[in-house]
């Protein structure tokens, strides 16, 4: 019997991941190509997977934002976006139109829930969420082996937050709502406020706590809005010695005990660590075949 | 062929509003019975119904928090409640060996967001979410007909939300949070801060505008989180005159453009005003068949 050979695709601001997988045990190969202009991106990558060879499926776990209504022609295209010349671009056509085969999109970070509910920290829940706090915020969200999208995919990372007391004069840098969570602790954030990231700071600094804090905020209102079985946090930012374990303290103060999770069990380090973009590229292609 | 009936219950704080029905434009009956000790009103209800004959579901739209995992040997139980001797009822069982026949237990919002996706204002669309504004604020959401659950169910009255400038002083009336959504926002947070209603405040005053902006603020977040084509407010709060159309002005304000749907097309009333609680455990029975 012929095994499935799947096609993988982690498409970020910065670089496309790419893999060939006929399993989660059995990612064989990946390389890494630099996200430049897209007509350049998407030539570098579908020449990366003609060397490979048929595929029986391809999975795209991209940036947003992107169209993930299967009923819109602008299907599988990235949307209106700050990055240089990529809005309106299409991900997904030239893949299935190269590859001749199903292709599964979705969100990088429903995706990577996706796989952590799969096959890492999130198996057996019925809701997982998966945080990402780097470059900006991102969340997604698995409910009953279904990623979650509403008339678009969750852009979890401008929920609204209240101000750290200690905190009042920073405006925030989203462009968009200034103060919301991305705004107040990605990792563009800490930079505008303390000229420096959060593992640069010296010891002592209030930098690294007053983050935790609006992270933890940000678990209480997922918590109230889901209340997922594990909130997963992965991003640069979360590398941050001694900040996860803030986020889970400050949570179980700001919650009172009123959610059943408690945040000690709840919020969890990816169990697939580096591997759940890729991996969840992988997903993606599987439901899609 | 013999018609369906339905056994419908609405149970609330104050009031449980009974019913029996054939579908959603066929409400035969329908009765109030106050919220007493939990064996007076159990036996009440259970009364009421045996006097209409057999059913063939039972639907039962519940004040929370009440145990939803079918699972679990305390489903369809209260679970622990600041409200006097109701800790630990079990609701379903009593009614289910009564009738011999399913019940389809939810809350009343995950209730009245369903019966309102499905008959009322948020027909056709994939997410839909109801918010109901009183003596607490409660969120129900409906994701490709099925209500949402995660470890427990939603409590968006707990979100978090960002403090109104003109508002600083106010430490909020939530026991478990202070300052959350509910803490800020509620009929009685309303009370404790201006001493009487919204719709009692001289005109001019700017109580009505920090509520809406709260309100706003959860918007967002709700659109952050699962980006709905329906928010759907109801609750007395909401019957404010004025309220409802400040809430989408200021929503517009706050989301900067960055959600696709529109305030203006997606915060609506109630499809089936006063009826969603009722038509919610309609939905609830006809599910349990």
């Amino acid at each position: 019997m012929k095994q499935t050979t799947y096609g993988l695709i982690e498409a970020g601001g910065t670089k496309f991941v790419l893999g060939i997988a006929h399993g989660p045990d059995a990612v064989v190969k990946s390389a890494r190509i630099p996200t430049e202009a897209p007509e350049e991106t998407i030539a570098a990558m579908l020449a990366w997977f003609a060397a490979h060879g048929a595929l029986d499926a391809i999975g795209l776990a991209s940036f947003g934002p992107i169209e993930l209504d299967p009923a819109s022609p602008e299907w599988g295209h990235i949307l209106k976006t700050p990055k240089p010349g990529w809005s309106g671009t299409n991900l997904a056509g030239p893949l299935s139109q190269a590859f001749a085969c199903p292709v599964g999109v979705d969100t990088d970070v429903n995706a990577a829930a996706l796989a952590e509910s799969r096959w890492g920290a999130g198996q057996g829940q019925r809701c997982v969420v998966y945080l990402t706090v780097g470059t900006g915020i991102g969340g997604g969200a698995v409910i009953e082996g279904q990623t979650l999208r509403g008339l678009s995919h969750p852009e979890m990372g401008h929920i609204r937050t209240p101000r750290h007391p200690e905190d009042a004069d920073f405006a925030g840098v989203c462009p968009f709502h200034g103060d919301c969570l991305e705004g107040m602790a990605s990792g563009p954030a800490v930079l505008a406020r303390y000229g420096r990231s959060l593992s640069e700071l010296p010891a002592g600094h209030p930098g690294q706590g007053i983050v935790a804090w609006y992270l933890a905020q940000a678990v209480v209102t997922v918590q109230a809005m889901l209340e997922p079985g594990r909130i997963i946090f992965g991003g640069g930012v979360m590398n941050t010695p001694g900040l996860f374990e803030q986020v889970q303290l400050e949570a179980e103060k700001l919650g009172g005990g009123y959610f059943r999770g408690k945040p000690s069990e709840v919020i969890v380090r990816p169990g697939l660590g580096e591997r759940s973009g890729l991996l969840g590229a992988l997903a993606l292609a599987e439901g899609a075949l």
